[in-house]
């Protein structure tokens, strides 16, 4: 293996562009000074539009839980009934901090690898009117799957005034994200994946039906108190003293994205998506999700004749590859490539032609060059010719 | 295109490692302090170990002209007879600065693409007695020849005592090099090839014999004085202020080629050429250069039915990928890859997979996957089993 390199494609953290990496080692400036008021002033629009919002989007110095625990003290209290649609692992954390705080929570399970789905929402939420917010994942990190949220809150919207509440953490800045025009209240994301940062910011931001309950709310809380962000964000400043590296990648970062266009981050991270699932369906490789509902940034394999771990360890030994294994009961069972953030296409046939040979090396007898040709025809008719 | 994505192909700059990226970023340090000749103290055994001599190893600041200059301005003077071959372009110039100081030089040109024939050498020193110095190239950058300078000097060595240069500057550090061993008496080569660095250090050595020549040498020099930099270098010092941020690199460039072992670095270079020349042939697509004279860190394509110059647009505007073209006369006629120092096996199956799209989207026909299937297929079988 090649001294001192290492391919770092697991869903999250993600690899920092050079030119985000040189921002971030940017001399330390005052918080309170203007320098830092004018870059939370370029940052705000930016970030707004990679939501969908007209509101503002509160930045946390925190991990993407610390967003998502925002989400539940600002918008809810003791003894208020809510929803907990739970994916995977990271509906279940939902559920852990409402748990945490007493709130009174339903869950709603959906089997690992499939989406949740908005009638059966509906449905529930037409048999228990009483419930106040809705907590969902957009990307569920844990299997790869991209919820069907504009659909849940249509399908919402038709019996029910819950606030729905989305962690996008895996998938907001890779994925389109219309929070305004799709109704949803609450968003948070973080740092460490589609927005090519290192982990330590996280971004929440809130409807104005969801400002509305945040305003009225008396659930004690401080740090993470949204009001706080949002006032002082109006004001070009901060709350509390901010990761101010951090800032500086976010402000590069944002650069880069205006540099790509939006809309073509996202077609960018689709592409990568199809050529992933291509070359897996070419080797007959069964996949977690089903196309449908699978996510542009992360792509759960699930082997039925070979062991996962087998793959991730040879790639690891062999080339520095790190993909991602299987959380809890899915331990051992699958592996997840992330392809998020700075990954291009050119990353894309990287993985897929070392994973053919670690295939080859744990004994998977597959055709050489199988999946990277399928991928490779993904790429030649979707990213040339749309 | 990913925005802030480039993949540096080209036989030299070659990309940086980033743990030698931060290296250089150490503060600046005084040059005559013990700081500086901590570093050189350690630097130095494992630049002679690379070169293959017990010599000291010059450490210039300079491009790898300057170290090519110094080879020059050391060994010969005004009026010597030298003998320069000229495999390509930095044969050619040899040349060049031999004429710039009135050597009267003799040249024999190769057909570029071709390596220097060892037995042609030894017939022109045997009608030519006076030849004093021959000048020669390991690695031809331009074409990607790798010349068998071991058999030069033995056939050297039976009929002359004429000193044996060499401009090693695109392969030492990848290809084994044994000066001693096989009576090189000056060897050079720059840091921004297999070296891992940015331009700005040339290394030169000189064997035992050769120091004896240089010695006696009367030809003005100052700046490129190679007994200036000997007699520094036992010292633990330099005669100039060193370019110091390059030697925070250097040192760090040498403890990644410790911990990866020297004989694996050359495996690694050797698999890579042999990767990328199976792919090549695979698609039917003709390389410069035999394979008994490939050099394992560059490898020049010479298309019969695609414009060279099309291939290297596509891939530059796809994927930000650059390679090389040809210089002089083969300018637009041939690409050429680089795959040295911090390169890997999986980094060439990256260039394959993305020059079999090029390929396909400037109209070359080729099977989607073969060149990478081929390749794959040796790193199975040599990467791993030898």
């Amino acid at each position: 293996m090649l001294a001192d390199q290492q391919i770092l494609r697991i869903p999250g953290p993600s690899p920092i562009p050079p030119s985000v990496q040189r921002a971030m080692t940017q001399p330390m400036i005052g918080h309170r000074g203007q320098n830092t008021s004018d870059m939370l002033r370029k940052i705000g629009p930016k970030l707004k539009a990679i939501f969908g919002t007209s509101q503002e989007v509160a930045i946390i110095t925190g991990s993407g839980t610390a967003g998502l625990e925002a989400a539940v003290v600002n918008v809810v209290k003791p003894g208020d009934e809510v929803l907990v649609i739970v994916t995977g692992a990271f509906g279940d954390r939902f559920a852990k901090i409402c748990g945490a705080y007493q709130i009174n929570y339903q869950r709603i399970d959906v089997e690992w690898g499939k989406a949740l789905n908005p009638a059966a929402i509906k449905s529930y939420l037409q048999e228990h009117p009483q419930i106040k917010a809705i907590f969902s994942t957009y990307c569920e990190t844990s299997t790869g799957i991209l919820n069907p949220i504009k659909e849940l809150s249509e399908a919402v919207r038709q019996v029910s005034d819950a606030l729905i509440v989305v962690d996008g953490v895996s998938c907001v800045g890779g994925v389109d994200t219309q929070m305004d025009e799709w109704g949803i209240d609450v968003m948070v994301t973080g740092s460490q994946k589609a927005f090519m940062l290192p982990a330590g910011l996280t971004f929440v931001a809130a409807s104005e039906r969801a400002w509305k309950v945040i305003e009225q709310n008396d659930q004690p809380r401080f740090y993470l108190d949204l009001k706080k962000y949002r006032d002082n964000l109006i004001k070009d400043t901060t709350p509390f003293t901010p990761a101010l590296s951090l800032l500086f990648g976010l402000e590069q970062v944002l650069n880069l994205i205006d540099e790509e266009g939006l809309e073509q981050v996202y077609k960018r991270h689709t592409l990568m998506m199809q050529m992933t699932r291509a070359a897996f369906h070419a080797m007959g490789i069964p996949l977690l999700t089903s196309d449908e509902h699978a996510s542009p940034t992360v792509t759960a394999v699930k082997p039925n004749d070979f062991d996962a771990e087998e793959l991730r360890k040879v790639l690891k030994k062999e080339f520095g590859l790190s993909i991602a294994g299987g959380q809890q009961h899915l331990a051992g069972k699958i592996v997840r490539i992330g392809h998020m953030g700075y990954c291009s296409p050119a990353d894309v046939l990287q993985i897929i032609s070392t994973v053919e040979i670690g295939l080859q090396l744990i004994g998977k007898e597959i055709v050489l060059g199988t999946g990277t040709a399928a991928a490779q025809k993904i790429y030649l008719n979707q990213g040339v010719l749309v």
